[in-house]
């Protein structure tokens, strides 16, 4: 098996989810990612634990939604129990055709999707952690051989994330007691926000497999400027190309897009809160170094910031802060590696892509 | 997707298992039956079932055995309970390599297994199949092309068996009130047994798919004479041929094979049941035409009986009738189709492997 498999597998069994002895654990996983199947299922052997394996097949699951009656969906109480006594929950993405549910109609996505909330809601309450199999299917999305995108997850997933920890927490220092936050990009992005009070989180791959960002929630009512979103984004099955989105008090209240700008205008329309910020993101694993239309990696490539429309992370907002709540949570991403600064306070914190804290930063 | 597959998933959902709207379905395969699983899923969602799909890996599986401390396996409450709210598990084989786990100790294995007992028990009260999907490995252990090695799976899987019960149930009645069973194959087998008060059950295809055998309890006492088993079979991942028993007074008195005789002699020893037999049963599935190493298939092959030593089938044996226990149940095949008969209350029911309901028989 290639080792960079059991490297994987080690990192998910022991920092991003800590699995002790005598834990329940279910992996869910596709066909396709058996190999890292195998390899977690050592591991969890090594510690100890109890794991259930679950066949997570897109190919069944369109199969079945398809043949159901959406009206008839309900949820095995039983199923809800498991995720009770589950301590951990790690979920193994790979495709071998990223399109496989595409003909799935919406509403019976979401009938099944709605069925089961209430074990999506226990599982957030465990640890967990999501990560990716460098399978075909992804690949292909990335515009790579499989070969080449295998290089690329594993150089995103197989660091050392206590490193890379204390390289975010540079950030997390300047962002955490910060009042106001100033990101230019070219001529097409300027646009300044408050998180005041906000909560700064270090994502070092702990729900998420690679991690590698940092961030948290604008206040809702501080937005102000425009913003280009110069890497594409998916949404509704389709891609929107060069979102753009100017705020005022905090709302959108001007979006084009040079490809599917209906889309982006039926998802701003979603709710009000759609309308609002919900996270500032930086993307800080500089392993990613470009995007493959895998949110799971392209919000923390190097160089990039991501705003996200919609709902607001619950842990960056402290009780007594304004949050924004919606049905919607999309990232948005522009990159920041020319001609482009962010501001903290009045202060440049990064140029071009490099922070202050690093070598070669001309403030 | 090859119809045949399609097909195979009816019969296991609607004939073997009855699927019924809002039973909660527990679908068990390894990855390189994802085809399988994916019609099943259909079937299912047509039904309006509840179904959860468990990653069965024996690459995992072995990888884990090997990883862990055998004394430290325990069963997770939930595994339990979840089996407890199954109406319906369906089991898929299917190997790419048959030998995968076999360097897992049996120690270990027993060890795991005597965890999950509670598990298995419980399972035994559901309604369940065991099938097979027709996996490379399979195919290799049967001397096989993958694609020679379908069409036999399929033919015999994918039956009329409302015609095959009745069929079969000709055999039935010949054998559910019979007392003395006389099996005389070329000038090696010559055994005699009673099944006296036993109750012979119709397999067609509701707990093992393919189905296709008539099946008793022989009265453990009774069984004289000797027998040779002229197919292989596989004990202990290893391969007896030509083991031959004789019986007195209903144990076996002395024994041996051309290829692991101490194997065989294992096996006997493994307690004083496992030297006595516990089911006779009449190979009846005709489209099974060949020996293929999987005791699914060989056991139901046409023109055959089988005996097993050891542990009897609780449903043919009625209350009050001697019931022979042991820890084993062996399966071992006697090709009847050339120089044989089988003879029931001194008369002959089937010859040459034509039984006395057919055309062409000769008493």
């Amino acid at each position: 098996m290639d080792p960079r498999v059991r490297e994987h597998a080690e990192i998910i069994v022991e920092h991003s989810t800590a699995v002790e002895e005598g834990d329940n654990v279910i992996v869910s996983a596709p066909p396709v990612a058996e190999d890292l199947v195998v390899a977690i299922a050592e591991k969890l052997g090594e510690v100890g634990a109890n794991p259930s394996y679950s066949f997570n097949s897109s190919r069944a699951s369109r199969a079945f939604m398809r043949a159901s009656d959406p009206d008839e969906f309900t949820l095995p109480e039983h199923k809800l129990a498991e995720m009770e006594e589950t301590d951990v929950v790690i979920i193994v993405r790979g495709d071998t055709n990223t399109s496989e549910t595409g003909d799935v109609p919406p509403e019976t996505r979401s009938a099944l999707a709605q069925a089961w909330k209430p074990v999506q809601e226990e599982r957030m309450g465990k640890r967990w952690v999501g990560t990716q199999y460098p399978a075909p299917g992804n690949a292909q999305d990335a515009e790579m051989s499989t070969a080449a995108y295998e290089e690329f997850v594993y150089n995103a997933v197989n660091k050392d994330w206590d490193e890379q920890r204390e390289f975010q927490a540079n950030m997390v220092e300047i962002l955490d007691p910060a009042d106001e936050v100033h990101i230019v990009s070219g001529d097409t992005t300027d646009i300044r926000m408050s998180v005041e009070g906000m909560v700064t989180a270090n994502d070092y791959a702990e729900l998420n497999l690679p991690g590698g960002e940092v961030y948290t929630a604008p206040v809702p009512d501080s937005v102000e400027g425009e913003v280009l979103f110069d890497k594409p984004l998916m949404a509704q099955g389709r891609e929107i190309v060069d979102a753009w989105l100017r705020f005022e008090d905090g709302a959108v209240v001007e979006h084009s897009a040079a490809k599917n700008e209906d889309v982006l205008g039926a998802v701003l329309d979603t709710d009000e809160g759609a309308r609002r910020l919900g996270e500032l993101g930086i993307g800080m694993n500089r392993d990613i170094d470009r995007f493959t239309y895998n949110i799971l990696f392209d919000e923390k490539m190097g160089d990039t910031i991501h705003l996200a429309i919609g709902q607001a992370i619950e842990h960056t907002v402290p009780d007594g802060r304004p949050m924004n709540e919606s049905a919607m949570h999309m990232d948005m991403i522009v990159d920041m590696s020319e001609d482009s600064f962010i501001e903290v306070d009045g202060e440049v914190v990064q140029r071009d892509g490099t922070f202050r804290f690093e070598d070669g930063f001309e403030g």
